[in-house]
C-alpha cells in the first residue's frame, strides 16, 4: 500500500564543522519521501518553485514516489540555511526563504484521497489538518511536528492531536509542549491529547515509543561519524511510515510499531552519513537488513534462567 | 562468591525540590555493598567515625556484608552535603567534611585477599591502586569513577585503567575524560588505555557497554518519578558486581555482562525512588526479577521474518 506523504521540499545550504554544501534537496517531505519508498509506494504531496532542479524531480521518480501531487509553482522555491555548532547537537538557523511555500495549500489530487497511510511530515498544524480534511478515513495517521509549531500554532497542534494516531517529536519538544521534564510523563501526557501512539526521538540515545499500556525502548545505532544530522527525524518518520505501509494490517499493532521504529532508526542512522539524501541514493534493501539485525543484536540479552 | 567492595562511607545531608534531609546513610562503598549483597555476599573496606551510627553498621551487617574490613576510626564520619536542581539532572555540592576519611588507607584484611571479583567503587584512584597492590590475581576487577578524579588524578587513573577489567563512568565523564563528543568513539578509547570492557552510563537513557568486538545498549527502566538520584551509579556498579560474583563463572563473558548491566540498571531504578539507601531495606529478589523481565518486554522486538 502506498503512503501519502505531504511536507516542506527545498533547497538547502547546510554548514557543519567540517564541511559547508549549497542549495542541497531538503524539507522534511523529500527526507520522509524517499526514506518511506525503500518499503512502500509514496504519494506525495508538496510545492517547489520554478527553479526546483529536474535532476531531484528525477531523483524522486526514480524512487516510485508518485509525483502528481508536486505542485511546481511560478516563483522560487523554499530555502533554508543552517549552521552545526561543534558537536553538531545544536544548529543556528541562519536564513529562511519561504518563497513559493509562504502560500502553499496542500491540495490533493483525486488519486490520494483515500491513501490509506499518511504521513504529516513536519510542516505548520493547520497545513496538516487541512490534509486530513480532503481524506476519507485513512487507516493510520502519523503526524510529525516541531518547536516552531509549539511557540506558534499550539491550538492548531492540540487540534491536530485528536485527529491522529500517532505523534512524533524529539525529545526537547516533548519537554517544550508538556512543561514535563520527565519524558515518561510527557509522552503520556501527549497520548491524552488524542494520538494512540507517540514516539519521542532521542538522537543519540535512541527511540521511546508509547502506546496505551505499552512502553517501547528502542537504543540508536552506534554511529562513531556524523556528517550531517539535517533529515534524520524526517528520515526516521518516513521509514516507519513506510514500513507500517508495506505490512498493510488491518490495524497497526505495537508489534508492528516496535519494529517500525527500529526501521526508522536504521534508515535515520543512513541518512547522516553524508549531506542532504546522498547516502539515501546508494543504500540497499540489504543495508538496511544488515543495520536492523544489528541493532537487534545490540540491544537483546537473555532472559533469566 | 563474595565481592569485595572499597569505597567511601559517609553521612549525606541532600536536597532535592522536594523535601530535604540530613545525616542520612551514604557514600559510594554504602550504596555499591547493599546493592551487590541482593546478588552475593560482599566483604566491604571503608572508614567511618566513631559517631557512626550502630544502625546503619547493623544494617550492612543485615544484608549479608562482612564487616571485618569497615575500620572504625577516632573522630567524625565523612559527610556531604548536596543540592539537586529543578530537574534533577544537575547538583550543586554544598559542602564536604573528610573527617576520618582524610587519611584512609585501605588496608585489606587477610582473609580479603584472594577475592576473586572486585568493585573498586568511587574514591581516589591512588587509594584504588592501593587495594589491588594488596590482592592475589582477582578474577575481574571493577573500578568506578568520577569527573573529579579525571580534573585532578588523571594520571593516576590512567594507570589504574591497565590493572582493571572494567570501567564504569558516565555519559559526561566519558566525554571529559576523553574529550570525544561521540559516546561510541569516547568508549572505544578509553578500552585502548586497559579496561576489556567499558561501561558508560547515561542516567534516563540506560547504558552503552563496550568489549571487544561487542557493544551492547541497555534502555533505563521508564521511572515517572526520581525522589533522590544520589547513589545511583554505585548502586548500579554494585549490583552489576555482585550479579557477576553470583555466577561464579571461570570467565566473565560478554552475555553475562549484558545480564549484569541490566541488573545494575534495575537496581538503580528502585534506589532513586527514595531517600539514601531506604529503598534497598524493603526491595525484595521478586522485585528485582519482575523489572529485570520488564526491561527485557520493553527492549526486545521481533527478528524479522
Amino acid at each position: 500500500m502506498p503512503v501519502l506523504v505531504v511536507g516542506s521540499i527545498g533547497l538547502d545550504t547546510v554548514k557543519t564543522p567540517l564541511a559547508e554544501h549549497a542549495d542541497l534537496l531538503g524539507g522534511s517531505a523529500s527526507y520522509a519521501a524517499v526514506s518511506a519508498s525503500f518499503f512502500s509506494g509514496v504519494n506525495l504531496v508538496g510545492i517547489v518553485g520554478e527553479d526546483f532542479p529536474q535532476p531531484h524531480v528525477d531523483f524522486f521518480g526514480s524512487r516510485n514516489i508518485d509525483l502528481c501531487g508536486l505542485q511546481i509553482a511560478p516563483g522560487k522555491t523554499f530555502r533554508w540555511s543552517g549552521e552545526y555548532h561543534t558537536d553538531l547537537n545544536t544548529r543556528t538557523t541562519r536564513s529562511i526563504e519561504l518563497n513559493v511555500f509562504e502560500h502553499f495549500t496542500p491540495t490533493l489530487p483525486a488519486s490520494y484521497n483515500n491513501t490509506q497511510y499518511v504521513l504529516l511530515a513536519n510542516i505548520a498544524p493547520s497545513l496538516q489538518l487541512h490534509v486530513l480534511d480532503q481524506m476519507t478515513q485513512p487507516r493510520f495517521i502519523i503526524a510529525d511536528t516541531m518547536d516552531l509549531w509549539i511557540n506558534i500554532a499550539k491550538d492548531d497542534l492540540i487540534a491536530l492531536l485528536k485527529r491522529v494516531d500517532m505523534l512524533i517529536l524529539n525529545d526537547g519538544e516533548a519537554r517544550q509542549f508538556t512543561g514535563e521534564n520527565s519524558l515518561i510523563k510527557a509522552g503520556k501526557l501527549i497520548r491524552a491529547l488524542g494520538p494512540k501512539y507517540v514516539a519521542i526521538k532521542k538522537g543519540e540515545h535512541g527511540c521511546l515509543l508509547f502506546g496505551e499500556n505499552a512502553f517501547f525502548t528502542c537504543g540508536a545505532y552506534p554511529l562513531e561519524d556524523i556528517h550531517d544530522p539535517t533529515g534524520a527525524g524526517d528520515t526516521f518518520a518516513g521509514g516507519l511510515a513506510g514500513y507500517l505501509a508495506s505490512l498493510n494490517h488491518d490495524e497497526v499493532t505495537f508489534e508492528d510499531l516496535r519494529k517500525a521504529v527500529v526501521y526508522g532508526s536504521v534508515l535515520a542512522s543512513y541518512n547522516v552519513e553524508a549531506f542532504s539524501l546522498e547516502r539515501m541514493r546508494t543504500l540497499t534493501p540489504q543495508d538496511i537488513v544488515r543495520r536492523y539485525e544489528i541493532i537487534k543484536a545490540i540491544s537483546h540479552f537473555e532472559v533469566l534462567p
